[in-house]
């Protein structure tokens, strides 16, 4: 009797919220044999639950990121082992790192352009896909390489208290800067300032946040690292300071809304205070991946990153483990399990 | 009998379109005497008319720029002789450029951190502030240090036709971009092929300016020189290249309208395009100037920067003047000359 593969498929385009139903759970002969020159076959071992996968959910469109066709698999970023391979450089028992899809064992073109790396020596599956993966290292690079931020200029970060947001932030403190952290809630906003060691936190659900951040940064917001937009990021463009950097990350407050998230509404503020506003992807930075995973590594063992980890098991479990980054629920990275314990920590 | 000082006085805020009306001329006794410390008074010899002084008639609520109070003199910028100096790095007769008001003597603080700085030996008043003044040198600044063109890119530049669009799309050209200029009829878009040399034109009043875009450049826009916003900044955003750079320069299309320009829809594309979208005035550059003007000139004396000056003469024809910038009908630097011939080619 052959191995089962299992899959979820995208069966609706999701109207507004992501709803378990959107997706059904099918099982296929798991594939065997070769697989062709430039393509390498993997068994999934987690899965990161990542907010920007709710955009390849919408119908096709926008030329810049992937929309799944309904019937297909769902596309999710992951962790994996290669289990038959077709590129030298990506031999069989390979670990890597790659936007995989929902299900058992995936195929992966090898030169599509896709991001594909093998996992840093010495990370466990869970640790280079949680700790030392996609969220942090996209924190490093937006961060660093994007904000260009200064010792002594006032950085805010936007959904704070969520994975990328809260190592961005804490990076930031690393660095010299006074941080501000906006996020949803009594309970995240102590855990910004008492675990992360932020200056100051603005909870949006409570608070009037471009009053609260004007009232908290008297000479503007030098840096703004943005994992939200929308009225959020209104709220900052209004108080940045002369030669301000706006950090595009994500702009979640939309995803669910079925429309194009809008740009900040006035942009003279931008032309009159020199604001630069950058967007990027962490995979532009594939080459120093080991750079940023030695220092996260250093400032973890050092105590100076504070990191929360939402794992989960079941593949049975993906679509609702995902569907809570929405509800504002999920606290800290938000992984899938799928493979046995002893594998995922290997 | 004293000498008179003319005033243009903004007696209302307009709405939509600037009027005449909205503006008082008024004759009051030119000031005389001594200036105090920290302070020059200048006789005005040409004026300026730049787009975005119609948003210093607006009311005051944006910190970014100035809003010209009712019942005072308008702001413009301008070209004069200082005729009283309280700071000796401006003595008495030395030519200036500056952001002035619409009268025949203004009062200058030197130390409020305004543009103010004597104009480089060689340039005429009216080259001071036209073939190598405001329009220029951001249209150099903007397009070399914000924009970072690299030989054989696509440069598109809006508002093309205009003062600082013609001079930004040309050096592009210089610096061996593909040049592609959106303006308005079929007269100006055969101007920037012909004497300018642009490669390509988009007519915006008569072709649908994103498919337009789209046709034009295959493998997406690497440099956008936005003068002109609203739907066109949008046009332009669905056809950047991965690691495009919009310069932020004016938002002509929305001076108008009475309310805030709007970003672009779309900041998903930003973020998945790493696309770059900067502000900047001329003035952070106030340091460079000599340079950029040198530059100018020896492209200007190679015959590789077509200009077209829209010169017109009388203190009494401010306000009518300024009004053609909105209209379409202007074509070139639009200044006003309010002092005698021999003077202002001084």
């Amino acid at each position: 009797m052959s191995e089962t593969n299992r899959q979820w498929i995208l069966r609706a385009r999701p109207q507004g919220h992501m709803r378990v139903e959107d997706f059904e759970l099918k099982n296929v002969p798991a594939p065997t044999g070769a697989v062709g020159a430039g393509e390498i076959r993997i068994r999934n071992v987690a899965f990161l639950c990542a907010p920007t996968m709710r955009n390849w959910m919408d119908p096709p469109g926008n030329s810049f990121y992937p929309s799944v066709p309904l019937g297909e698999v769902m596309l999710a970023p992951a962790v994996g082992r290669v289990v038959a391979s077709g590129d030298p450089e990506y031999p069989v028992g390979t670990r890597v790192y790659t936007i995989s899809s929902w299900q058992d064992y995936a195929s992966i073109p090898t030169g599509a352009g896709l991001p594909l790396h093998a996992l840093p020596e010495g990370l466990s599956f869970l640790e280079g896909i949680g700790r030392y993966g996609l969220n942090p290292l996209t924190a490093y690079f937006g961060l660093l390489d994007v904000g260009q931020p200064r010792a002594g200029e006032t950085l805010v970060v936007s959904g704070a208290a969520g994975s990328t947001g809260s190592t961005a932030a804490q990076i930031g403190k690393i660095k010299g800067l006074r941080v501000i952290g906006i996020a949803g809630g009594a309970a995240k906003c102590a855990w910004l300032r008492d675990e992360c060691g932020l200056d100051a936190t603005v909870d949006y659900k409570a608070e009037p946040v471009e009053e609260r951040l004007a009232a908290l940064c008297p000479d503007g917001i030098d840096v703004f690292y943005d994992n939200v937009g929308g009225e959020i990021l209104q709220a900052a463009v209004n108080n940045m300071a002369p030669f301000g950097r706006i950090v595009l990350c994500g702009q979640i407050a939309s995803y669910d809304e079925g429309r194009q998230p809008e740009g900040p509404r006035n942009m003279m503020r931008l032309i009159y205070g020199s604001i630069r506003m950058q967007g990027f992807l962490c995979g532009n930075y594939a080459d120093r991946f080991d750079e940023a995973v030695t220092d996260l590594k250093a400032w973890t063992a050092a105590g100076r990153i504070a990191y929360r980890e939402d794992l989960h098991h079941g593949f049975e479990n993906l679509p609702a483990v995902f569907a809570t980054l929405f509800s504002g629920a999920n606290q800290g990275t938000l992984l899938v399990q799928v493979a046995d314990e002893a594998e995922a920590r290997e």
